[in-house]
């Protein structure tokens, strides 16, 4: 979707135009009454579920919670993916060209907002005519946005799911988040965001920056159990080999994911949206007092969060559970524990699935949607 | 103190001729047994405690613990402090002049391990004419040191005092070193280790290195209290500035902590120094059984650590005194409440002092020092 209309950001530059890539699933009932916008985290996308039609191997990030009969049931459910303005998979960003110059953004391009892009998904949803959504779902990074979504435009979401997210960042999520950045700017590759112009890729920093959010997504148990202290590739003996090439497993996993990691994603969109998480936090507008800014909400409430996440652990969800009460807004809270870290909300936990299967019911019978088909 | 006679290392290397700064504090007693050897972690040295001559702002690394009428109090104990083999405060390291290429050892400094340090310190003690010690002391690295001792050399220590150690490291320990030395290694001036040659300094990625370790040193309650999500120079509304640089104190803080630390440590130091932490697990060569593996043991030992130590927490501290316990060696262990993080063993806690000043007034009556001076 083209946007020619400037977007007002939170930095006072009004940005555009731009695009945002879009996907959905699922058919939007008559009433309009079904649709659901999931909103995604750092490094994912519009590509919610579903196989890429060009790339059988590109399977939606959300794949288990959205489809037919999945919790998310695209039977019911029409699903609304986007990818956010200033990230790298098709949606305006820093690699974009910018109009005015003819050549990519880079360190152009301007720092957004969790609420910017909550704007941005709202023209999204003028676009595609649903005033109101059913439901706004998030998890992490997307979980922010659902959450900004009720108190920024409280009357367009019957329901908002948060899960593994947080109100604010912690001094030491913000302190990760720097050093990762620090990793990108100060590679020698990065040519302060103008990469695209020196033909060169800030690999390397990338790849660090990746490492380091990586750690932070996993639990130390997970770790713990996945790799212990397990050798890569030890000799009849098990002795170590004495240098600083890989020597155990865990070294192994995490270079191949930065490295991964480094070949698809943009380093600007990575300062862009760690950035952005920074930022957030509506209770800055209140003095600190988070029911306040969470009062203006009117939507019914799922948070969940995960006994073993120490990036956003449950305390953070039960702050947000609590503003809400004190507004006496409706809320459903699961704490789910399961040893995967924060990276558990992108993962297949039957407990976890059940309780965002069951909370969908809820909502279709209250939306009059029909029975789902059975899982 | 120069050593001619090579140093056999765990590698297979024979190491030498090299030579090791040593710092002593108080007098040997005639009985030559108030000797006690404090083991340093990642980037202190041989210099425990006082000031520098030559620099009175240089102020020993545990000088709140060690000095006249401090909890090892050298108006008793003898106190020895070696910066070990590899650093780089004095003793022969990455950056000293290979003899026998007249160039610095740069890539070709050998990966020393904990026993290697462990077996140079008792070259030291034979040069010093200490036979055994009263007391072997060191925190985090510094406790895996005094831990091998105990194990390596059982009868030349009296007591083992091992404070926030682990009997080895997580696979989530691991993983954190081997960003901080990807950041190293990829960063261009590193040159393979010898940058030396180029006259360049890896001060980037030592930067980022030292940033992340920095995070694991304290805690987030910490992290949380000291900078919370306190803005570095906000404007007079406080709005944000909507850039990369730095916005919150805490940014401000870690790159400036990076930034000091890349000006005096040696980058191949610092490979080094964490992977001897990562090869440190006495238990590999008992199939993972630390009772077994420090049954040799014949001292008595304190053990220590801090509730919110999250790189060492308490639970590794534990299993310690339990494989001790499984091997009837008298143990006393202290587990800290305290706010500070793994960086609690360095700071001036009156619970912690208390605990190790106690510990020492039984070693000097045990061996019939005397009354210490009163604190």
């Amino acid at each position: 979707m083209v946007f020619d209309e400037p977007l007002q950001l939170a930095s006072g530059t009004a940005f555009g135009p731009y695009q945002l890539t879009v996907e959905t699933y699922g058919t939007l009932n008559a009433e309009r009454s079904n649709a659901v916008l999931v909103c995604h985290a750092l490094n994912a996308s519009h590509h919610v579920a579903g196989v890429a039609a060009d790339d059988p191997s590109d399977i939606g990030w959300w794949d288990n919670m959205v489809g037919p009969g999945k919790p998310l049931d695209t039977d019911r459910f029409f699903v609304i993916g986007v990818n956010n303005l200033g990230s790298c998979f098709g949606s305006t960003g820093p690699a974009s060209i910018d109009p005015s110059t003819q050549r990519p953004y880079g360190a152009a391009f301007p720092v957004v907002t969790v609420e910017d892009w909550v704007h941005a998904q709202a023209r999204v949803a003028d676009r595609l005519g649903i005033r109101r959504f059913a439901a706004i779902m998030g998890g992490s990074l997307g979980g922010m946005q659902a959450l900004s979504w009720a108190v920024t435009y409280p009357d367009r979401l019957a329901h908002c799911i948060v899960i593994a997210s947080t109100p604010r960042l912690s001094a030491q999520n913000i302190a990760f988040n720097e050093v990762a950045r620090r990793a990108i700017i100060t590679d020698p590759e990065f040519h302060g965001g103008d990469f695209y112009a020196h033909g060169t890729v800030p690999r390397n920093g990338l790849s660090v920056a990746r490492m380091i959010g990586h750690i932070t997504y996993l639990s130390g148990e997970d770790m713990a159990e996945k790799f212990g202290r397990a050798q890569r590739e030890p000799s009849a003996d098990g002795a170590f080999r004495y240098g600083y090439d890989v020597e155990f497993e865990v070294e192994s996993y995490l270079r191949y994911q930065g490295e991964k990691f480094s070949r698809y994603f943009d380093a600007n969109t990575y300062l862009l949206i760690t950035r952005a998480l920074d930022y957030f936090d509506p209770a800055k507008r209140t003095g600190g007092d988070l029911a306040k800014a969470l009062a203006p909400a009117q939507a019914e409430f799922l948070l969940a969060s995960f006994t073993t996440d120490w990036r956003f652990p449950p305390s953070c969800s039960r702050e947000i559970v609590q503003a809400l009460l004190r507004n006496h807004r409706p809320v459903t809270y699961a704490e789910i524990e399961a040893p995967h870290g924060h990276d558990a909300f992108l993962l297949d936990d039957s407990r976890y699935h059940a309780v965002v299967r069951g909370y969908y019911e809820r909502i279709a019978r209250q939306l009059g949607l029909g029975e789902g088909s059975a899982p």
